[in-house]
């Protein structure tokens, strides 16, 4: 049992993906597979999570060229990052029984038949979530959060596009897409692992 | 407990729908309102099944106006027809505990809070649904039956489009979003009715 989580930034996609691992007994792999690049890569983890998480190859191309980076690099070095994130997924997907949150993961081991899962919430929902969770941005307004929600997602959805043929939350790449708006999270996880167990047993 | 499926023509919605309805002890309405509604309006039910289910006033307007109706028909009837069907849609709603299947139902009752779900699967699954259930169309080839599909569904979208301000389809508007490409339906309904117990119990 595979189960892939992508998710719009603020949607609680983690806690769906950490919940649903704990619930039926998966290893869960999210921000830890960024150390193992990292390893495999001679980079530092923070580089690596530049490079990931801020949207890679494209966006480093087009948006990062004229800025700092925090560390030299090239595209070459992009590359490295995004096959040894390759390698790693498809590893980790080859063990089984798992939960791999974001990495485009979805796309990189499709051969395996993930289950694959779509997070998303409404505006108000994501930026009640996001308060919550890192009290430090409180200065931030809610219209700066939103365009920095925006800007997030849309790494993700490069990164994503790179690897898959269908868009990143297109419905037609995903199993089930989950609305988490006005969502206890927890409350819904033992009912959505016995979906997937039944949707894998019949 | 409401809750309202939306879905593409030829992935079970329907039968998602009825399941639901009878695992989870509801009233079901799908095809049942056509009738109600030709009562309500003194027209024949061919005719509220023409503009409701071929697209209704826009359809009615741009693709119709020049072929030959099945009665003789203005705007204002199609108007009555669609002002009919979100009455009884809205008694129906009032009385509560039910599954609505199509007809904007979701649009329509938004007040009443129901839980929204959006069946939809890939052209494959869709042609072998229904070519199963309806071997009178075996003379079709796909592409013929996927050109009709698309026709469908546009209607739908177009109806559904006059009451809502997410587009049909549009994963905003729905709480769930259930890809049945190779499922067996009837396996994953405990599961989802659970899903949705949980989700209206948090």
């Amino acid at each position: 049992m595979i189960i892939t989580v992508s998710r719009q930034f603020g949607s609680g996609g983690r806690e769906v993906g950490k919940r649903l691992a704990d619930e039926l007994g998966l290893q869960y792999y999210d921000r830890e597979l960024l150390a193992e690049i990292a390893k495999q890569t001679d980079l530092k983890e923070d580089y690596v999570s530049y490079v990931i998480e801020k949207g890679g190859y494209h966006s480093y191309m087009f948006s990062f060229a004229h800025s700092m980076p925090l560390v030299s690099s090239t595209p070459t070095v992009v590359t490295d990052v995004l096959v040894a994130q390759r390698n790693i997924i498809k590893e980790v997907a080859k063990k089984g029984n798992c939960v791999i949150v974001g990495r485009s993961a979805d796309a990189i081991i499709s051969e395996y038949n993930p289950f694959k899962i779509f997070v998303y919430a409404d505006e108000k929902s994501k930026l009640a979530r996001c308060r919550e969770r890192a009290p430090k941005n409180e200065n931030l307004t809610d219209k700066q959060m939103l365009k920095e929600f925006k800007q997030i997602d849309k790494a993700r959805r490069n990164l994503h596009d790179l690897f898959s043929s269908t868009p990143w939350g297109d419905k037609d790449g995903y199993d089930l897409m989950l609305n988490t708006s006005n969502t206890n999270i927890k409350a819904i996880i033992p009912a959505l692992a016995e979906y997937i167990k039944a949707y894998k047993k019949q």
